[in-house]
């Protein structure tokens, strides 16, 4: 097919030499394999700018219906699978005008008027952008669930809290668990403001200088697109590009690195010096040459995307440095770190919260790691609450460390009396945390 | 001065061995020095926990008033410079708690009940964010404005719009500035959003894991000391080490990206081959051996220091990478890594505001380069707007690049309609964007 | 098929509970793609592990010189296409096992004696390692002969030479190239070290711990396999782990790193208003919108790719951060980070050498950008050489930047003394330098 | 003092406006404090130089004499303090020039000639890593010898060797000691590979495009300086700018990286559940608020180090993208980041010697630890060595976990028989290797 930016076969004077095949290889890059996941948004996309073309007389009203019509016969052949994007396609911008114009003829050549590849591919982008987010935040809201449950499960399972690796104090296995889902409802916070940040029209910017003679309604186009707002200067939409791309994975390195921090803790739990854990058999796999060995590497991968996803984002922070404004081809390569960064997001995900509903905490080895010197702290406050200054408890306590104490998990949470303390622990605050991030729930019945 | 976790100098069976000199020094780091700039708010912070200990009787009405006003005294010792943070003093809260109980005695020596250095530290930190944030928020603010106000110096001077570093379709110095003024406000809101996210109280969480036997009035301490919540469930507290600091970093990340496009872009202008800018002499430095050298290094070292901030994102990505849960020592890093990225991002902001307000834009040699072949897509649209399909004028504006078109000025800019187009561009809009931004405002008239 | 781990059908009371099928996907994810790559070097590494079987006695003569056969079919079916690395194969260790115990029985069963994955997959990764740098090696020759040839037919052609991107000094065209040859050698240099470094045997480590009973011939099975040294203590083969792929990383993103700025002086002196060079339209792309565009898309997705490593260089950073000695799952993601860092620099070497070879330098242009005040340093210089002190000599030279000197290539040209100055340009001592790489030619021989 | 580029006090008409104050500041930010290290490489630099000078005739042999006294003088100042670098100075080079003119007149302004600040810095720069690096070097080597002792103190202590984190198979403490060693001697040999690779006289190269008028004999001034060789296109000298610092902070990432792993094992160890290790009170310190806690705290910031040189190496990677060649002085920001993280890494080697020395392992933990689980691979070849296949074998094995093996340590060493297997320990081997490391030696002893 031909490319978009292809000139003329017919005057020879003004042929532009057609780009070696290696060129369009190296140029096109894998980005072809994206833009099949893009395409239904671009088609979404295109409907959004056709209205506006229609709008200010560009297309009759005839046309446009043709061409939605088209684009209705575009989307099932995708969906049929007889229309794909192939390296030779370029991109789904040049499939859709390409089978517009096999259906149309000229009123398919018409649809490119007023935008150019620069906004259109951050249209469609952006509006796949607002369901993987989605996808993800759900996907988020579902482990906080499951932790949820899990300290439900487990209101007055003793076991050490750690500072330092060394055993510091009491905790619970619910306060564990809910530090971690409290700490993901944050994360939820920052996805949901960063999907908020994007979701605006880069509609009628074209390459980055705007349209002339064309009086597009980009309001109107964005509002029907259901962007939050229009970016006003046509020039601060290139210079979103990258920044977008990193805003997202920041918020997705956030969250991998909170699933990082509590699948190190998995490991370590499931070591059998801890003990504390026993993970499902059908989470561990073995080794080929020692057959005892039953190994945690679905926790350890989904740590481990945590590297690969900092990775990603140090190269967007890397592609646009030190460019001058206005885009660069440099900058299609940030696609790719977004979407392989979504999709690695959302398999850690499924793993990590499949682990969770599946782990067994073992409640005899937990409690008997609790040991009396984790209960110095208490001794020295327990003299502060009779008045003894705190350098003084301390100090005594000190003297003492494996002094009386009583280790019964009743004795131990009846020591607490805050709000998010052992025994004090709330799931249901975090529930509610979690329910408050209605963009979730609200778009979830919107699709239903 | 003694450490805080010294035990005992009389009972010489419980003594622990003090650690090396050199132990002091590579672990107290250069942290002693961003305790000084911390100290203010350790003090405020330690002003909302005593005020708890009152609350619940562990400090009477009369040691808390004594407490007070020794506090009004460290401060004012602090401020006169009599009092500092030395590397033998570990750290600021040492500082606060030795400096009290040598005015008061024991009365000083009860205040550290119900807390640890874990949560003092991450209370006085977010207290310093929320000023620190401001101010960068402010200096932002002014950078803006200035970009503003050289937009509305030049409404209509054309310069070439640049894609893939050619040039692409006219564009005006207007409209120049204001790509990267409503970018820094978009900038803005991720940064305003960070703010919010980690003005959430961590007292009450003492090392992790709660206080036992106190029934500290978590609540109220937080909303005394202006934080918007509390992190409920004490064992989040740790967990959000590194990650609040990555927040704020990634969103200095993304402002100063935009400053290094904004100086890439002068840098390139003021070659003599563009030649579109001239900068001010009292910005530029020479060469120690070609007399006629005139560099911009207040721009190249403004463009260079986004290396470091990406550094420094990196650094805090690294930190508690593969990390179990709960504090380690290793965190203290992310203190440096926060403050430094603050640092110099100050410096940058009123570095390049500076040159923003002192560039001249050399409008003879901005139009001389808007070349004909600039109005190719114009000469297309104006076909598409007569009703050609744009395929067909495309091509056929292909045949003749650089056939005539009016390249003057007011010609130019009166093919435009939409808004944020050239001629069409808006600084009172993004005048408007920058005062919704009222947490710069409010704050600062908070201040006055 | 089976995987190597799974360890019973029939004996229901020791049978492990097969792993869920999601997990097989997760855990093994794109690395059977990977191993595609890898099987060639697994078989290979697997030839030198039965001899070493073989001389102790594990296999006789005769199953030796049977898996030999069996060996030499499965490379046939592999390279035929008959035999590939599936998902579900989990890996080409599992294929290469299971393809000779199809053929051979028991005698299949036997290889994997004193062997492990963990060692296995190194030996394979290592022997692909060598000949995957060294084609890259040679890449980066071709890449130095072309700037070489460059040199040579410009041996005098006058350029600016930029300081802050301000004009300087007189250069050359050839000047220019040759600095990126000499430097490409030294990237060279790096490359070279980093083969041989990771030029060990870790065959005999087994998991990490080594092989109890069996006296593998560690020494001899390495120099068969043409390793230069085995990895002594076995502990060490795991630490390695991470760290050979990121020393590979990085010396490919130093020789990105040199191409990627000579794309960018490219990119920058093909603009209107450098127009120092015209780059061949088949490396060139046009625009959707813009009919008079034609874009350096290769010159600058070559300069992107850089982003793209230095990501993976991270990535490769940050997987083994923190975590204890000895094998984890997370380490698996290092050889994906690899390979994927290799292919990239292939394309990119090949695409700039491309348009090195394509190039034109527009003397008219470069040479009428060399003005008089780029001769200011010679005339300060002159007069030193006449006896002025140099501070005296720069102040007068000062005072009249655009005095007159003469920019006649020639006269230029014939200031110069030193070797590797303008004029002294030796395009054949970086062709020396290359020709000690003698690794290249070498290995290329050996091949033949 | 005057900067070495203001040009005049005399001549109103060429007087360039002096920078504004904070423009100084900025420009110089905390580049003075690098400096002052610097100076006397810089002095040694200068000498080197005025040597050359001397040789073409610039300088008399009397004013060579003078000079090199005056140099003494500045030395023998600047050791005794009266001399230092301020901000005000701007640089080390402007303080010898200015030195050497207030002591000598105009023969003092005649020592830039044929030279820039760029090849200043760099020759400077280089001298300085020589002994830098060796001083790492050095330390390294330290470290490798205390893990050699403690393994000649270990020769048969079990203890378990662990891959994901489980049980895998019986290790010693000399296995673990001597991993790491091996592994830091390989990445000596980085080091020692980078540090002949920036061993390369920059001097002649001037500003990066020659010196006219003068024939610098740059071989001899290089050889004088101790240079390996010279670069000889004088534009490849500020290419390297960014990348030799790379190389330097990529060896130092590899160093600690290994150190990082140490640190993260013996954490580990020293927890409660695992209890392999003892670790000096020296080396530890207390909680503020928990008596009993006796905290890893060197380590764990030794550990900690890794993630603020990764930060570096991301730092330097960046710097440098995307901009065109020549000098730009973004670039002056390399310097602080390669010195930061030599000193870094000089600390964190400082500290982990002294800590391995200082570890205690403890037996009967480690032994206690040797579960029959461990020997399951034992069972297996044992039957192996019988002439059972292996799958037969492993799957025998796996019925039995537990089955009988005696854990005795003679009896499970003596099972090995492969040198760098279990008590097949080669702590000599690796002293060998690290007394080929003979540039550690060598230049020691050149020193003394």
């Amino acid at each position: 097919m031909p490319n978009l930016w292809e000139k003329s076969t017919t005057d020879a004077a003004t042929a532009t030499t057609a780009p070696d095949d290696w060129v369009m290889r190296f140029t096109v890059g894998d980005d072809y394999l994206w833009d099949r996941v893009l395409l239904p948004y671009d088609v979404t996309a295109t409907r959004g700018h056709i209205w506006g073309l229609k709008k200010i007389g560009v297309l009759s009203e005839k046309e446009y219906a043709d061409v939605e019509d088209a684009l209705d016969d575009v989307m099932a052949a995708f969906e049929s699978g007889t229309i794909t994007v192939t390296p030779s396609d370029e991109d789904s911008h040049t499939v859709i005008e390409n089978e517009l114009t096999e259906r149309l003829g000229s009123v398919g050549e018409k649809i490119h008027a007023g935008r150019s590849r620069n906004d259109q591919v951050l249209a469609a982008l952006r509006l796949y952008l607002q369901d993987a987010i989605q996808h993800i935040g759900r996907q988020v809201g579902g482990l906080v669930d499951a932790l949820c449950g899990l300290a439900e499960r487990h209101p007055d399972t003793l076991m050490p809290g750690y500072t330092h690796l060394q055993r510091a104090m009491p905790s619970t296995v619910a306060l564990w668990a809910l530090g971690y889902a409290e700490t993901l409802v944050s994360d939820l916070d920052g996805l949901r403001h960063v999907r908020e940040q994007v979701n605006v029209s880069p509609l009628g910017s074209a390459a980055g200088y705007g349209v002339p003679h064309l009086d597009l309604p980009r309001e109107e186009v964005a509002e029907r697109l259901g962007f939050r707002a229009v970016q006003t200067h046509v020039t601060s939409v290139q210079l979103s590009r990258g920044k977008h791309e990193m805003a997202v994975v920041h918020a997705l390195v956030q969250m991998i690195g909170t699933v990082n921090r509590l699948a190190s803790d998995l490991i370590l739990y499931a070591t059998s010096e801890f003990g504390f854990v026993d993970l499902p058999d059908a989470h561990c796999t073995g080794s080929s040459i020692m057959p005892q060995k039953k190994n945690p590497d679905v926790l350890e991968l989904s740590r481990g995307a945590y590297a690969g996803l900092v990775g990603e984002l140090q190269s967007l922070a890397v592609q646009p440095a030190n460019l001058p404004g206005g885009y660069h081809r440099d900058l299609q390569r940030t696609k790719g770190a977004l979407m392989r960064s979504l999709q690695q997001s959302r398999d850690v995900l499924d793993a990590v919260t499949a682990v969770v509903e599946g782990v067994t905490f073992q409640r005899e080895r937990t409690e008997a790691a609790c040991t009396p010197d984790l209960m110095a702290t208490h001794r020295a406050l327990e003299q502060v609450a009779e008045g003894v200054s705190f350098r003084t408890a301390y100090r005594e306590a000190a003297v003492d460390l494996n002094g009386a104490a009583s280790l019964d998990p009743a004795d131990v949470l009846a020591t607490y009396a805050t709000p998010g303390s052992l025994g004090r622990e709330r799931p249901q605050v975090v529930r509610v945390m979690l329910d408050q991030q209605e963009w979730l729930e609200r778009v979830e019945s919107g699709k239903g």
